[in-house]
């Protein structure tokens, strides 16, 4: 009798790497899940790959392991650096695979950006259920996207990276020089959490109603949608992670990209309006390690 | 013995609507291709039709048929309007449905964008030929561009429109209120044929070396150009029609692409430079028809 194919998944993020072993994203059995410090890459890439190790010696071999990891990273097959860390900040990952210690397990391996994963994992199970394309961006520490198009995310040259869209600045802004590293005032310089504190000293949830900070964050992340909308015309755009958290900045959100958009897509004919075009997203904290489950079972299809 | 399969490729354009029929792209038999002045939609598509009947009693039936159309259109199969023509200032072309005079055929029929069947041929067949993504940018009366990711032009809510977004004036430039009717100074309507001619009474092609308006539209264009690169991650952009044509601008949109991206995508690593990344098309004006043949080939593969 054939049994059920066991997956692995990590989403791997700055501070912590979730790891799990299951049949599918909700069905994940007692004891099959851990959380990981990231701390220098050594150690931790040890402890994610002791983990499947116990997991195997306990279940059984792996169908196939997904990784939903945090960026830069080579997530082009063809490369010879697939699976590596790009150039980062974060001490010693540069140049690490993310792979490497899981090719011990001898299954197939797929690695993706951990906002391409939660792409991913909205569109099929969360707040784009049903529909074939979606972004999803995330508003944080930085500002990141991931896209789905015809069930499989995008990627190229790199990746998207579309935090780093230069954007109109509110006369009200003006004087902020932003804070990119590379950009100065591109949109992560002027809407990502730490733009957010440098200029109103305060978390973007805490900006009290009324604030103009709310309608500036909304307009500038309005104009990265109907950015999207305008070159990828995906079929929904989620918004997540702290700053867009709540979904307090949503109705500042769609009515910037409505503006900036001026009436030239049939977003209301054909996607039933701004209300139902820029989300929430549907799986909140769990898309990520829900996007590594699918990314498996989409390169255990595949190999 | 079996033979091989013949297909029918259309594409249509704001001025006329070139027909053919063939074993591929570069195999159209003679006398197996018309152009047909784009009139009203009546007698323009019983044109088209005429064509294929004739066609298929000289050379047998059409596996499949592709449509490379002008815009908007609506490419998306599950919709009830599928191929039928959007609002459009077109006189009479509004709600028209372009693939319902040749159901008649009894073959699989796909239609797409023309700039998305350019972005197909371009990938498979000239500029990219050998990656899997692409971007086909055409600068000329209107500015369109298609996307190719995985060997697939890209929809969803409509189609890419990526003509219309917004991009930072230059400060030579900024009297000039742009001609777009939907906003004003979007890229179309300050990089577009007639833009151009609005705002130097001339042609882009005829600006002499060192008039600040090839600086100035090259700016612009560089600028869509970072943005596809940050949303979209192609492996290369290409760039045509009357205003890019002959490669002039090209100098001035990779310059204006790498000072906005900053270093922060790796082109010089893994494109080998922007003047690999940015580059003229491969197969000219040939581009669209042979995306329209391409997008046949995919039709009757999946039907």
């Amino acid at each position: 009798m054939p049994t059920k194919p066991l997956y692995g998944a990590i989403e791997a993020g700055g501070t912590k790497i979730v790891c799990a072993a299951g049949y599918g994203p909700t069905e994940i059995p007692e004891g099959c899940r851990a959380v990981i410090p990231t701390a220098a890459p050594g150690p931790t890439l040890a402890a994610m790959a002791e983990f499947f190790t116990q997991i195997t010696a306990k279940c059984g071999a792996l169908a196939a392991i997904g990784i939903a990891s945090f960026g830069p990273v080579d997530v082009d097959r063809r490369s010879t650096t697939w699976g590596r860390i790009l150039a980062t900040p974060k001490p010693g990952w540069s140049d690490t695979s993310m792979v490497a210690p899981l090719e011990r397990f001898g299954c197939p391996i797929a690695i993706d950006t951990d906002v391409n994963a939660a792409a991913l994992a909205e569109a099929r199970l969360g707040a784009g259920a049903g529909l074939g394309s979606l972004a999803y961006v995330t508003v944080g520490t930085g500002i990141g996207g991931g896209v789905v198009v015809a069930d499989r995310t995008i990627k190229g040259l790199l990746h998207p990276e579309m935090g780093h869209i230069r954007v109109q600045r509110d006369l009200r802004d003006v004087d902020f020089p932003g804070i990119c590293p590379f950009h100065g005032d591109c949109l992560e310089g002027l809407a990502s959490g730490p733009a957010v504190l440098a200029r109103w000293q305060s978390h973007a949830e805490n900006l009290p109603e009324g604030h103009p900070g709310r309608e500036i964050l909304g307009d500038y992340l309005g104009q990265l949608a109907a950015t999207i909308a305008l070159l990828i015309s995906c079929e929904r755009i989620v918004f997540g992670g702290g700053v867009a958290s709540g979904g307090r900045l949503l109705p500042y959100i769609r009515r910037s990209a409505s503006h900036w958009l001026g009436g030239y897509l049939p977003v209301e004919a054909r996607a039933g309006g701004f209300d139902r075009y820029i989300t929430a997203p549907g799986l909140g904290d769990f898309a990520g390690a829900a996007g590594a489950f699918l990314l498996a079972m989409q390169a255990g299809q595949l190999c």
